[in-house]
């Protein structure tokens, strides 16, 4: 008998944001695998067997989610957020393209969850009502001259940025660096948001220009958004709005260049 | 008595794709606002009022919901996907900057939902598994010279891109111009999928090379997105994935270029 692979997005962390289907799929499953603090998000029920594991093993907890089912399992494989950004969708798809005939007949589906950038801009406003881009800023996978490129460019075609993954405890001083392109090809009043753990009872939202921000305002817990030229911050009784307007007059093409 | 103002995200259309906070906001609203296609997949009942309005009078649309609200009324505007990715969230934030005082102590809160890039990308694959970006491609709001700079940047870069209004009535060959311009600065092969309503019984995906596609593979209700130089296509006897993988090698910086 085959079963089945679903890879499910649990969102930020509040449960209000888990999609119906994701807690469908999870009433049904055999089997959850993920990273510790992800499948610490399920409750434990009789019939179901949790598989939490360490980080920087997605492509061993992948091939372990496709023998599971190969043998017949209902198993989940859980992301934070959604799972096809940055997170378990693609290296599913990695194994799996060069993977054991046994695999071939897994049905293999995606439940998309809400992005740790969307939770983030949500909170703080419409940060992302314009055109954006969205970085991994972890040089673990890719080097760190294309991170660099990137940054410049998104610079000059004046995207809001929103940033996975500021800084690890491998790369305690990783932001810095991000800073240091960015104060070289953005203006310094150009908004910067910190959003942590957001959606979670240790939320903590920040917005300060860029020539304020500074390394220790990011953890690994941390989103980042960078506006673009056009992004503004306001100020209601109930605290700051930070927005991209979703219009640009003629007059702002190039803006950012 | 004041009331409050809900900016909530009905995502792509499937039901098991709204999220409990946005059900449970919407199960005790008075007054619900949107785009007509989008009020008509809210429920009618008894105390609900349904103020469904058309195209094009999003600010119109953001200062009616923020009246009601400010008469006292629980007040959600819908959007379809994620309400902060092109939708009302910034349209609402525009005109509650320059509001009038009665607007300052309405509660306002965002709710976010399945963005459609992200419900497109789980049903082919994981084609945003790395960095991307999202660009509207409606030149209503913003001059199609920076719509085609940001291309062009963007292509530089190798970003992955998310394309949200491809066409429209008013520009039914709006798509045929972004494709000239793919076409000047990206490969032949790059992968390029349609995916038309997600998530609804009208569903339909294609994956083509950049080579052949064509400006009518897009229509009104069609998510495109144009892969890096690093997304593959592999076939599974269930059908075509579509991935990004999640690193790119030493020698992949400058591709694009």
């Amino acid at each position: 008998m085959t079963g089945t692979l679903t890879i499910a997005g649990l969102g930020p962390g509040h449960a209000g944001q888990v999609t119906p289907e994701v807690s469908a799929a999870l009433a049904v499953a055999t089997d959850v695998l993920g990273y510790i603090p992800y499948v610490a998000r399920v409750a434990p029920r009789a019939g179901l067997r949790l598989h939490p594991s360490d980080n920087r093993v997605e492509r061993e907890r992948a091939a372990h989610a496709l023998d599971l089912a190969a043998q017949g399992g209902q198993v989940v494989l859980v992301s934070s957020g959604d799972p096809g950004v940055f997170a378990m969708a693609a290296a599913v798809f990695e194994v799996l393209e060069h993977g054991p005939a046994d695999w071939a007949d897994v049905p293999v589906q995606v439940l998309p969850g809400i992005t740790a950038m969307l939770a983030a801009a949500a909170r703080a406003g419409a940060p992302l009502g314009h055109d954006f881009c969205a970085i991994n800023l972890s040089d673990n996978l890719k080097p760190w001259p294309l991170i660099e490129r990137r940054l410049r460019l998104a610079a000059q075609a004046d995207f809001a940025m929103a940033f996975y993954n500021p800084c690890s405890r491998a790369r305690p001083q990783g932001f810095a660096r991000t800073l240091a392109v960015l104060r070289d090809c953005c203006e310094a009043q150009r908004l910067v948001l910190f959003a942590r753990a957001v959606s979670t009872p240790e939320e903590q939202l920040r917005i300060v220009p860029l020539a304020q921000a500074t390394p220790e305002m990011a953890d690994m817990r941390t989103m980042v958004i960078v506006g673009s030229s056009q992004t503004r911050l306001f100020h209601r009784p109930s605290g700051p709005v930070l927005y991209t307007p979703r219009s640009v007059p003629a007059s702002g093409v190039g803006a950012g260049a």
